[in-house]
């Protein structure tokens, strides 16, 4: 055995609480170890020296490195201790300090592993409507326009290709006019890139963040969206950029004027004693010095950002926020920010947008989710990048969801592009099959899937800005685009199906099929997606959903809707 | 190459910051891995793809299965993002999606590593005073008697073996009447076990928070000890058990009689609408009823422990708080104390009864250190158990070290002994030599060491409440004890040399000798532990500082004491 192989870690991924009485504990081994069984052996803390439970681990999942193991126990104590049985062709224990041939239970309570006690309090808490949520993403500039007057910054044709200063005019009530349409396409949650005042088109560097731009209609047009979108049934989340600013936000423009002197001096990250006329010694988002960043390790910066936070969900009643560049402000705010908007509104959802193995924003204490780009990244190199295989595909999905406990699995944000990507249907070079499974794929994941606005008429486009064009109404209802957007409308309906909201999720592939298996107690769904014209899988019978002109890809779906 | 083997994680004891452009790295690779180099490539995020700098790092120490290589990085910026480079045969590169050949930088900002921004509030901080602290540990009713008038509890006379029901009559003026004694050991800091108003010897079992027990004098009494241990730079930590109260607490008798109509109903966590007859319906400490553990979830009792935890910082002035049970409480409730203690006193310190691996409580959020029961096992098991040679003992206090941060084993609280573990001495079947060298290890190893009151004169005692037995002060002028007393001195008083206090460390095993070398730009410090009469390390100089007498067991140091 590859004891160099074995992890567990408590309180982590590898063992996670639902209530102060359930546990999931899961093991990782080198792939392909022959195990004839792997079992916890377990009781509370106080007992485990005299007496053990034991339960067996089942085979989860592979990432093509490692195997993982897993098992839900169901305690009638709270407070945890155990120890892994490993049997091969020897029996090992693996306990707190590594793996034995010997365990020696009367001095567990130095070497097992334990979970101390499970307080109620650290659980991470579902945010049950994030599990089956298909969000709409939009820009706002560019989806669609209730009327053009008054906006004398328009300098761009709508349909024009963007540049990084093109206004075209889209705003909230463009939105509001065209719920009808977004509903109809099974959205369940709009996100919106941000809509505070700002001069920029897409408004990440904030100048005041209690009122929305007026370009976007002032702050009664978001009352207005929120309202009708509530009474439809849509969740309305708004981008929190809490890492940096305009450089024409006022606490930076009286630092700029009075430096030290300023009583925001320390509200920014400022070397010396005031702000440089080369502007190159303070922080900045990335290297936009007109995006200086705020110090939100300083209190008073928390406090204005935490009112923020509060004021939006208290007045206008949104439903959760995206944190822009959340990996860059300090896990002591956010903390903060969790505490506060939870208080306010238990359900309303923290999105991070951290583009990295996220483990320690995702305890519980910070985010709900966030955008998944490890997915994103999975999906591109099967699809686009090619450097996978469908064996290489099913890996690389088991190690995102092997990053998290599956309770937040099931609260992240799966995309297959947005804002900062190019356009996924750019990148697989405009195959719609390839879209269209790739969507399949991310529907029949754990957590809410994102549709970028336009995705459903095969919108285009390359890097930012072009990944920004205008929406084209015109195409809503070109015949040429229905047959598309109609499966797309398919498959995002999918997300109701209680399988694919709340089951078991087994992922792997099969005779160079792609297979997402999901599992409840009312319900199995198996999606299967392929290349070329083949559609046996051994003696699966699948009945394909693709018409023959889309068999460049084709997936399936085995099991029996609800 | 075992790539099974190899591990690495942002933001952990694998990844960890000083402030915000500092920053220690640590990788782990199979124990005897060939390694030509091992290098970190490095830049900001939004630079990594462009260019990389670089930095080879150097090993730091084998724990027998993995082998650990660490290097420390001088930033300008705070926004790391990093991949390494592995030479052996071949160059591979380890990412955050595990190891490859070849490793493609224009997409790292998908999978290099990364800690995408230092923030300087999530940092660990450092109290300095622990990394050299002495404490000296009192089991309050034991040590020392003021006075025995209106002492009509006592029911044991001073000597006599314990029992669980025993009380002697020590109290803090007992403390406080020797203060010269213990300043003359070398102790910095005294530990006591819990003070306030309680039925118990021991009054692990609350009944006020309040009120410093009368038998113990009182608050006045703590007033003058804390007074008097400040006036000679002690400081002073306290006892703060926060999981359970006693059954005669009055909340918890309110609920006896009140049920679920008691506004306390909620502080305490009952299966039922009110305590059975047969009080098995309510958790509690252990398997003891007399002990009703509090809902530390809840919002009212977080209050009422945080404001007790204010109160005798405030106005007692104590040092900081040792937390009984820690484990079995909330981290809601550990980040809330931490806020609350560090708001009031910076250098107050929070140190947790943790028995396990103490990641998820030690990341700067919540614990200063723990009570170090992972070293005092792997001592235990080189000196009594004798499951472990040099080699293993060293592997294992490796083990210990890389758990955690640097920063953090500057701050923990080692021990070989205390009130609820055998005296070390009396398992080491009272070999003097066996004890010394063992605390001498401790010495020498970073974070605060623990004399368990009575060590210094030999004080024997098997499991509770044969540990908590009456300070023998015949002993303290008697010369039959006074050397391995003077030994113990000189031995606590090493911790004040600059480079145990805040050098590097290195442990290994050299010719079956422990070595223990700590390092700083000041000095360098080695001990060396041996066993039987031989002294000779390769062509090291050793000179003994033992007689011959206690040759069973030897220890010398090199390099200049300052």
């Amino acid at each position: 055995m590859n004891k160099y192989a074995i992890y567990h870690r408590p309180e982590s991924n590898y063992c996670f609480a639902y209530d102060s009485k359930t546990v999931t504990l899961r093991i990782r081994f080198e792939h392909g170890e022959q195990l004839k069984s792997v079992s916890v052996l377990y009781n509370t803390k106080y007992q485990l020296a005299n007496m053990q439970y034991r339960k067996q681990l089942t085979f989860l999942c592979t990432d093509g490195t490692f195997d993982y193991y897993a098992t839900t126990l169901k305690l009638t104590d709270s407070r945890l201790a155990y120890v892994f049985e490993i049997i091969t062709d020897k029996t090992y224990y693996f306990c707190e300090v590594g793996l034995k041939e010997q365990y020696d239970f009367s001095v567990a309570y130095y070497d097992s592993f334990q979970f101390a006690y499970i307080n109620e309090s650290d659980t991470i808490q579902n945010v049950s409507w994030l599990n089956n949520a298909v969000f709409y993403q939009i820009f706002v500039d560019r989806f669609a326009s209730a009327s053009s007057k008054n906006k004398s910054y328009i300098n761009a044709k709508w349909g024009d290709a963007p540049t990084p200063q093109s206004f075209f005019g889209g705003d909230l009530d463009g939105i509001v006019n065209n719920l009808d349409y977004i509903q109809g396409l099974g959205a369940t949650a709009l996100y919106l890139t941000p809509i505070f005042k700002s001069k920029s088109n897409h408004k990440y560097d904030i100048i005041d963040y209690y009122q929305v731009d007026e370009m976007f209609g002032g702050n009664d047009a978001l009352a207005r969206l929120v309202k009708q979108c509530h009474a439809r049934g849509i969740k309305v989340v708004l981008d929190a950029v809490f890492n940096h600013v305009s450089e024409q936000f006022e606490p930076f423009q009286d630092v700029l004027k009075n430096g030290k002197e300023s009583k925001y001096f320390n509200w920014f990250v400022i070397d010396g004693d005031s702000i440089s006329n080369a502007k190159d010694n303070y922080c900045c988002f990335a290297e936009c010095k007109y995006m200086p960043k705020l110090n939100t390790n300083n209190g008073d910066v928390q406090q204005y950002l935490l009112d923020i936070a509060e004021y939006w969900i208290r007045q206008y009643d949104i439903d959760g926020w995206r944190l822009d560049v959340s990996d860059e402000v300090s896990h002591k705010f956010w903390r903060a920010m969790r505490k506060r908007v939870k208080s306010i509104k238990k359900q309303a959802v923290l999105i991070g947008e951290n583009w990295h193995n996220s483990e320690t924003y995702l305890n519980g204490d910070q985010f709900d989710g966030i955008m998944n780009y490890g997915i994103t990244k999975a999906m591109l190199d099967y699809w686009v990048n090619k450097t996978v295989d469908e064996k290489g595909w099913a890996n690389d999905i088991n190690a995102q969801l092997m990053r998290y406990t599956d309770i937040t699995n099931g609260m992240m944000f799966n995309l297959l592009d947005c804002h900062d990507t190019h356009r996924f249907f750019t990148l697989v070079n405009k195959s719609i099959p390839a879209l269209i499974c790739a969507l399949a794929c991310l529907v029949f994941l754990p957590g809410s899937v994102n549709l970028y606005y336009g995705t459903e008429i095969l919108t285009e486009g390359g890097f930012d800005p072009d990944s920004r064009r205008t929406f084209d109404w015109d195409r809503v209802n070109n015949l040429a685009y229905q047959e598309t957007s109609e499966r797309i409308v398919a498959l995002l309906n999918l997300k109701k199906q209680p399988a694919i909201q709340k089951g078991t999720v087994r992922v792997f592939s099969k005779n160079n099929c792609l297979v997402i298996e999901r599992k409840c107690s009312e319900q199995i769904l198996t999606l299967y997606v392929g290349k070329g014209n083949s559609g046996t899988i051994g003696n699966t019978t699948i009945s394909f959903n693709l018409d023959d002109d889309m068999r460049q890809g084709w997936f399936a779906i085995k099991g029996d809707l609800l």
